[in-house]
């Protein structure tokens, strides 16, 4: 074993930096056996430099993190500030400075992921970050690796605990939305300003870090199609349950059946209480993964927590330290496909419409005729009438998205259609 | 990316050769474009020379496997002979002359894993294989790699996957054990001698793999208690039922609670319903993982099979070609906490007990003073009786199992004791 250490900056010291800081002390010697050579902090950056941080030796505390990540003895920085800047420019210093980056910071590299990856390669650095995505689980690694000899088909997660969380509780309590959502606040699942969860953006990053991923090609935030779930209500969980379906937030990221295009999108589903993503519960999170050879693969556990995040952190820094070790690097952004990412209207899926119809003969035969007229084939109707007012609930069968977006704005029309009461997509099979 | 070629010498043309033929063929260009060169087929060792196979060039296929893996020039060795010999010696010699190995073979590498790891290391070069736990799921990647800055306490898993589809059956149609084992062995599930599997011989080797891994400690196959599923019984599968459970033979690796020791161990066992490895259907194998920092996981998918096996093995083909073309080596052995492994008789557990008893006032209490004497605490104790037969059913607390077995033996000397009908250990909780 080298005696010499290799030393780490830390940028940000919160909720995921303070547990990498206790990893790196109680972890000690595991961590220099597993590398090869010990690790040693070498500061930490931080905003508040006066605030009181356990097991840190106040010595190390700097707001100069730009002055840390170029004192040029660095050899890995771990970013765990999180949001675009300072983040973007540092991890961009990181690199000039020959040292390898780990971050957790997905928001960054959704937006500005082969920027970044260019970065690290023009100078020969490593750029991890298994934490972006789902926490402790480890997915990105065997995505990245694990799969490489496969063609990957589909990823389908639960990648967003928050909002996992808050449908749970609307499933088996009954709750509203507004209700279920002041609990998770409550109970801390739901940040103050909880927008980058419930509205999805969270998740429709992390699908476009594995959508690019899993399709060695580049895949955009704005490439991805999103719908959070302030819309979700308990009608709609309801309904689901009478099919046999629960309702999640997915990310899903699909390769076209011909190959040549790919999707991503993140919305709220259906799918069958069968399909192990049904049973998710709370802020877990679980990525279903169909690859031609391997077949159907799941990998579940905690999506996010000091703790597990930085278990995901701590992983990538042995990796990072064991490649600079070895004079080598891992594997760098992948993207040798080009796969263009289609719209969302290209997207083929299936619906779950409930509609408020006049109760009269003929209703349904006129709806059904809107479908028809779009190409749209109905799987099952279900209509229930009482007091001159019907509701109708139809699930297609598979079908581009623009079509079916296109027959609901056609039934809006029909004077026998008073209201579309919900749509959701139906999804898993 | 390099134009020469890398070249792979494929040991084994069988269920998994020939899909990993298949998939270097039909990726051959995403291959070339992950690893950065290209790979080419250089030759193909089996048995019957004589034997039509699909896309192989005949002038590549050779009986000689010794002569092809020491001709010189190949750069990966690929073994799927399986079996110990004469698989380690080629892998031996594939060592000695410069190329990295990837192997599926659970049963070499449960016998010899540290002297191969050695010769590896002696060399410079790499052993990967993934494919030999569990088939297309991605675990040993995950717990080697991903898991490296945390520690891991435990390993429970289903990874063999036709006593699953046994167990399963013997659950879903009531069929006692050699009425589901002719099924599974007519469907392609059990192979005609399926000793290997019932009697827990695979998921033993496989818990070996596991454990060493999990623990950075050697695990001998030796090391790992056995038992298989021959003995189980409908009527155990009834009880479990009873008491909200299911039955599953599982692969079990522990740290010890004070840290200093691990065990590993493979035996049916009753698992609660809600616990996610109850789910586990048919031939599929999940594996849960229980780290310090990233809680609990759980990695699911198709545990065997020809495409999936070959999936994990491409995996590692990938890594291997990559480590070479940069020179370096990835992780290899890791073995230095060198943890004593304890005995059976240590592991702390719980059992399920149904004992036929004499009918008569007293014999409950006679019982229970039975386990009292041995320090084992009794959580449940169900009695039913019927024309001066009574069967007793007790579900202990957790205690040593040296402690449980030395009960039942002390149950069997009562005279109102007629018989202990059943006992199986409770796990997952
Ligand atoms: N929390 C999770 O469960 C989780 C899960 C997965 C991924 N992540 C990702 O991990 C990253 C960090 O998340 P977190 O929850 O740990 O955030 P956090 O608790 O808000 O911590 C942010 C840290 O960055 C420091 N900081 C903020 N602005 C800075 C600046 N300009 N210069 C230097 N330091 C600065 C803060 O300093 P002060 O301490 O002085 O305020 C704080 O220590 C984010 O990218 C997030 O998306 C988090
Ligand atoms: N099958 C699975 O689902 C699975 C899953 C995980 C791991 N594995 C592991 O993968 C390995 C291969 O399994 P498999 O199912 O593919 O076995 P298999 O179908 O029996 O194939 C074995 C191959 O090895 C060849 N062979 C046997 N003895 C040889 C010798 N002395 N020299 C050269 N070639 C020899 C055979 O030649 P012929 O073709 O001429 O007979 C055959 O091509 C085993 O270690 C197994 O444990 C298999």
């Amino acid at each position: 074993m080298r005696t010499r250490p290799l030393k780490v900056a830390l940028l940000g010291c919160g909720v995921v930096g303070s547990q990498v800081v206790r990893l790196m002390t109680t972890h000690a010697d595991d961590l220099a056996a597993r590398i090869g050579a010990p690790l040693e902090l070498a500061g930490v950056a931080v905003r508040r430099p006066d605030r009181v941080r356990d097991g840190i030796d106040p010595s190390l505390v700097t707001t100069d993190a730009e002055g840390l990540v170029t004192r040029g003895d660095i050899d890995v920085v771990v970013e765990v500030i999180g949001g675009v800047e300072p983040a973007r420019t540092l991890i961009g210093r990181a690199f000039e400075h020959g040292a390898g980056v780990v971050t957790a910071n997905k928001a960054l590299l959704a937006q500005d992921g082969p920027a970044l990856h260019a970065a690290a390669a023009e100078h020969g650095a490593d750029l991890y970050y298994e934490a972006a995505v789902a926490g402790a689980i480890p997915l990105l690694r065997p995505l990245r690796e694990s799969l490489a000899g496969d063609k990957v088909n589909r990823v389908l997660g639960i990648v967003n605990g928050t909002t996992n969380f808050i449908l749970d509780r609307m499933e088996s309590t009954g709750a509203g939305y507004g209700e279920a959502l002041d609990e998770a606040t409550a109970l801390g699942y739901a940040e103050a300003d909880p927008t980058a969860d419930v509205e999805g953006f969270d998740a429709a990053a992390k699908a476009a870090i594995l959508a690019g991923i899993a399709f060695h090609t580049r895949v955009r935030l704005d490439d991805v199609h999103r719908e959070g779930i302030a819309e979700v209500t308990a009608a709609d969980i309801a309904s689901a349950r009478r099919m046999g379906c629960t309702v999640k937030l997915l990310a899903i990221c699909e390769r076209a059946e011909d190959g040549r295009s790919v999707t991503a999108r993140v919305h709220p589903a259906m799918i069958p209480l069968s399909h192990p993503l049904a049973s998710v519960k709370g802020a877990y999170n679980a990525v279903f993964v169909e690859a031609d050879s391997a077949g159907r693969l799941m990998f579940y556990g905690p999506g996010a927590g000091g703790a597990p995040t930085a278990s995901a952190v701590l992983g990538d820094l042995v990796a990072v330290c064991r490649n600079k070790l070895g004079g080598g690097r891992g594997p760098g952004e992948s993207a040798y496909s080009r796969l263009p990412v289609s719209p969302m209207g290209e997207v083929v899926t299936r619906y779950h419409i409930s509609l408020d119809v006049v109760d009269k003969p003929g209703v349904l035969a006129q709806c059904a005729m809107v479908f028809a007229d779009h190409g749209v084939s109905i799987d099952t109707v279900r209509q229930t009438g009482k007091d001159g007012e019907a509701s109708l609930v139809v699930v297609t069968h598979r079908a581009p998205d623009a079509a079916l977006s296109a027959t609901v704005e056609a039934l809006r029309g029909l004077d026998t259609v008073h209201d579309v009461a919900s749509i959701m997509r139906v999804e898993g099979e």
